[in-house]
């Protein structure tokens, strides 16, 4: 297959920046390697609601699942921030997970060794952290139910359910199995097996399906406080992570703090089958949208991701990863990620998405 | 008064050790300010199961009750790590919170000058950071029912309700807010309200409280995913946090490794009226136990906490405080806070005790 359709979700606040910066990338690089993608746009987040007055439209989530991919940039922002929950961007970013059933996030957070001083972690400690978070993303206190906001004896009591089945932990646990087969070989199971009767089921599922289907994977457990901790104190003893969708969404976000700059981070959330969705770790910044500042690479290591899990195009999606790399070798530098006297040149988004286009 | 009454929990591991440490350090007080504690021992954690095959025995819980003050050491170990959930450690301290209805932890984590290397962030980061974590203790998805593990459509099914109620969350926000307007006056609330119910009941019950209440207290809400990050990226913008159980468990043990080393970290658990507890963040390093290497200043600040919170001698905490400074300005160090080439010297777990009881 030489030719895809690849749905394009410009989002919210610097989104249309960086797809316009991530589309001049992808086509340089259909130029290069003889394919094509057919980009179509379609509207998410606070675009749709304004113009649809709803998140994720039925027709965005048709185009999606009719495409081969999906990219997405973020969304979000003040505007919207007051809408009630149905009506806010995020609810549109849950609806697409769970419409696409797109059960596991993979989250890498490497350390790149042009960056290593943008990190607020000291250098000896990062240097070299290379660790995978696989997020179940469908499930857990995210979706369970019975949930709600009700009066109980005179007054208000707010609940959500967290909740697993076996099921569930048993495909995310296959998905970590091979993720982490094809890293280091090491995984690490969070949980807080300790006090959740949940996590005591996640943790048993977790390790039938790692010790029966994966032998040559090394399986631990942890319990998600410790492993909030031993992120800062010792990240490079990590290899591969999976946790439920809650600890997932709180550890992938500290551990890409680990990497000093969010500008940097790329996502992947993929089902059983179908399109995955791609897309930068960063929000839709809007104090600085609209003024050329925002930072790409994010969005164009997705599309690497995409190249690598949806398109079956590793090589494709290692050309773009070392492009990167190559811009950053060449010392350009998006405000988020330059240092004070770090020798390198400021550029904005454009210049930037030009200069890895250039490189390939 | 000037007589107390105080329960010693040593528990399991090094609690033994790092107790008698803190003893000789309360005697040396009591003698220097002219009171008296009488001080009780009883068992709790693994120590408990072997002896009365129950993590906290109704007699130390009645014990408990009985004190003005309870001072708790640390609990657990591998021995019992694989009994069944109500016959592990960790079960004894549930129910001990639940039981003295201890729902408000209170975890520090402030940086000493003396140190600053500790941390594996960068010094100018980690520099100044005084944090306080006000964490609810005895709800959320902890306590809350139903729970279990069930077999629903032949499959099984694990879940705990994250559950909170108005009353709940108004008295954890009038404790955050009176240690808050104690300190910086700066209160960050943490939740998930772009997703949970729980955590939308939580943001409006903390800003009705704050707004209402304690009107010079500046309130601010952040949503936990972000928070994890905000701790390594620039903690010093927080001053006092609060949130929920599990939110709170997450985001003490990360605040705690600003610090460097648990060894040094002392917590508050109270309630409406009655005793609170007092202990250590650290656990009980099973490892080392009995070698004379651990570190009691964590265990001796704690004690510091007791007086000022339960016994009402806030003069005699600081004093506690200044001396545990003082023996750190002498240079000495237990293994966990040495450091290569620092010019320190090595003690040992009775030592430091001395040390400290000898400056008062
Ligand atoms: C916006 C929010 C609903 C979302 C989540 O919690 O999953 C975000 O934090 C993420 O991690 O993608
Ligand atoms: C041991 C465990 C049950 C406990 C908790 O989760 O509350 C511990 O992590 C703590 O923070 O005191």
């Amino acid at each position: 297959k030489d030719s895809y359709v690849v749905t394009l979700l410009p989002g919210d606040g610097i989104g249309p920046e960086i797809t316009a910066a991530t589309k001049v990338v992808l086509e340089a690089l259909c130029e290069k390697c003889g394919f094509t993608l057919e980009l179509r746009e379609a509207l998410i987040g606070g675009a749709a609601i304004d113009a649809a007055n709803d998140p994720f439209p039925q027709e965005s989530l048709d185009q999606c699942l009719n495409s081969d991919s999906v990219l997405l940039a973020c969304i979000g922002g003040y505007k919207w921030d007051n809408n009630p929950r149905e009506l806010r961007p995020e609810s549109g970013l849950l609806k697409m997970r769970k419409e696409m059933g797109l059960f596991a996030n993979l989250r890498p957070a490497k350390v790149l060794p042009q960056l290593l001083d943008a990190s607020t972690l000291k250098r000896e400690v990062v240097e070299g952290v290379d660790v995978m978070v696989v997020r179940e993303l469908t499930g857990d206190v995210y979706f369970g139910t019975p949930k709600g906001i009700d009066i109980i004896d005179g007054q208000r009591v707010g609940y959500n359910n967290m909740i697993y089945s076996e099921s569930e932990i048993d495909r995310i646990a296959r998905v970590a199995g091979d993720v982490a087969s094809k890293r280091g070989s090491k995984l690490c199971s969070v949980d807080k097996a300790n006090v959740l009767d949940v996590s005591q089921l996640w943790r048993d599922v977790v390790t039938d399906v790692i010790n029966k289907d994966f032998p040559s994977v090394e399986l631990s457990h942890m319990y998600v406080d410790n492993a909030a901790m031993q992120l800062i104190r010792w990240p490079k003893q990590f290899d591969t992570i999976v946790c439920g969708n809650i600890f997932g969404d709180i550890l992938s976000d500290e551990a890409s703090m680990l990497v000093g700059s969010l500008g940097m981070l790329p996502s992947a959330s993929i089902g059983e089958s179908g399109p995955g969705v791609f897309e930068p770790c960063h929000g839709s910044a809007p104090d600085i949208a609209g003024q050329d500042k925002a930072n790409p690479l994010a969005m164009i290591l997705s599309a690497a991701m995409m190249l690598q899990y949806d398109l079956d195009r590793a090589e494709e999606a290692k050309m773009l990863e070392d492009a990167v790399e190559a811009v950053l070798d060449q010392k350009l530098r998006t405000p988020d990620i330059k240092q004070d006297n770090d020798g390198c040149k400021l550029v904005g988004c454009r210049e930037m998405g030009e200069a890895v286009a250039s490189v390939i």
